[in-house]
């Protein structure tokens, strides 16, 4: 018996890792979240599906009912896996569910995916790191309410000259900016925000920090704040899959059309 | 044709993602760094190596004539690879690449990995965030002289009361400590040492920010520093594989023996 704590990653099916692939063929059952859900049509056929993601209007699993299913199925099952948007440890309060699993002696193991803080810049052109631009990246959570994070915190965030990713901003972007920019960042800072990166549905927009508070966003959204924004590879195109490119179709700069080829193809001459 | 910039993972052949084991699968030419090499099993038996990693001792391959590589195999293959260690876009120089193959209207694509900067602490059990132990993190490179980097960089670091990852900061971790110290951390903030995550080789050793000099690191590894270090599952042990357990083997905390199975089996009773 085990349970196996997999990153789905940040949403192109494509994006999990192989073992994470493996997994879930292997898989008696799977907890999932809802943004792992696209992930499902790799899982065993035979499978358990457990869903204890958040659907808008509904009632939140809460995480110690979510411990307890891991607890009880990881005792029962052969190969439990608890599938998660993005990465187990990264803001998806793995932790807590790895100290549910090890207090009750069920064995298991964390397989790390790719976070939306890095493959979200990524699929829109955008270098987290860069010589000239940035020297570090700095990840928040926008679920933490900015108006009750010290002062002083968002000095250092300012202070640092890296990039700074924000994951589940999108009801608090313009609070965040406000405080960054009383922080002492610049309105001209450049903003990418970019909407369910790597799926078919991805958008991104440009903005700064001045103006990044008058949009609206929805979730799934990861917001670039800094120089690197810049370095962003110019006119991305939708790229032709070595796979099959079928039913992926503009060349909307804004709406990029398909998977994770943010920087995609180039417009040539 | 088209050259994709692969993320390669933290060292584990299967924690490529399934796209960029595809990739793999279906190229003409694979241009790799030394880190990234033994990935090179899942790549294509009749694509040509090129080797652009820097060996210990040896001159290293400039970073404009990598350039140039890619620019040219691109322009004369339908599908060249270019692996890089981790993920392409955190401190690896794929934007360079990118705005030269960009420059040159050869058409390519960005397929992120997992970074080391996440699956080492996932390796080690370490939560990059945690409930009541950090609400961020930011990555460093230890490849920029900390004697150099301003002191108000430093205290920015120190200030933002999240976890500090240090990627490439073996040769330099005890200056990096003196800085973050004299920046205002405790000299007891935990530190985890993370050597060759995620392989047979892996070892994790826990030390303070006041002791981390005092031992030789040697690369590949991770630091990660914060009071996550505490949140480490206890006494994690291998992971029978559900694939193969076959040669790995040992209960030493210190060698975790395999894989990603930091967190791994834990000791019943």
């Amino acid at each position: 018996m085990s349970v196996y704590l997999v990153g789905a990653g940040p949403g192109d099916p494509e994006l999990i890792t192989v073992r994470g692939a493996r997994l879930l063929e292997a898989a008696d059952v799977v907890v999932h979240d809802r943004l792992a859900a696209p992930l499902l049509s790799l899982a065993n056929r035979g499978a358990e599906l457990i869903d204890v993601g958040k659907a808008p209007g509904s009632a939140p699993v809460q995480q110690d009912e979510i411990n307890a299913i891991l607890v009880e199925y990881g005792r029962r099952h052969g190969c439990v896996v608890r599938l998660k948007g993005g990465d187990p440890f990264v803001f998806a309060r793995g932790a807590e569910e790895a100290e549910a699993l090890a207090s009750a002696g069920v064995p298991f193991e964390i397989v790390p995916g790719v976070s939306s803080a890095l493959a979200a810049p990524a699929a829109a052109g955008i270098p987290l790191t860069a010589r000239g631009s940035a020297q570090s990246f700095t990840v928040l959570t926008g679920h933490e309410d900015p108006l009750t994070v010290p002062a002083h915190r968002w000095r250092a965030i300012a202070g640092l000259g890296g990039t700074v990713v924000i994951l589940m901003g999108a009801a608090r972007i313009g609070d965040i900016a406000a405080r960054l920019i009383e922080a002492g960042l610049s309105t001209e800072t450049p903003v990418a925000a970019i909407y369910a990166a790597t799926t078919s549905e991805q958008r991104v927009s440009i903005s700064s920090l001045g103006e990044i508070g008058q949009s609206r966003h929805l979730p799934p959204v990861t917001f670039v704040i800094g120089d690197v924004v810049l370095r962003r590879a110019p006119r991305p195109v939708r790229q032709v899959s070595f796979q099959s490119a079928a039913g992926h179709g503009t060349d909307d700069e804004e709406r990029l059309g398909a998977r994770h080829h943010g920087l995609g193809e180039q417009r040539v001459g």
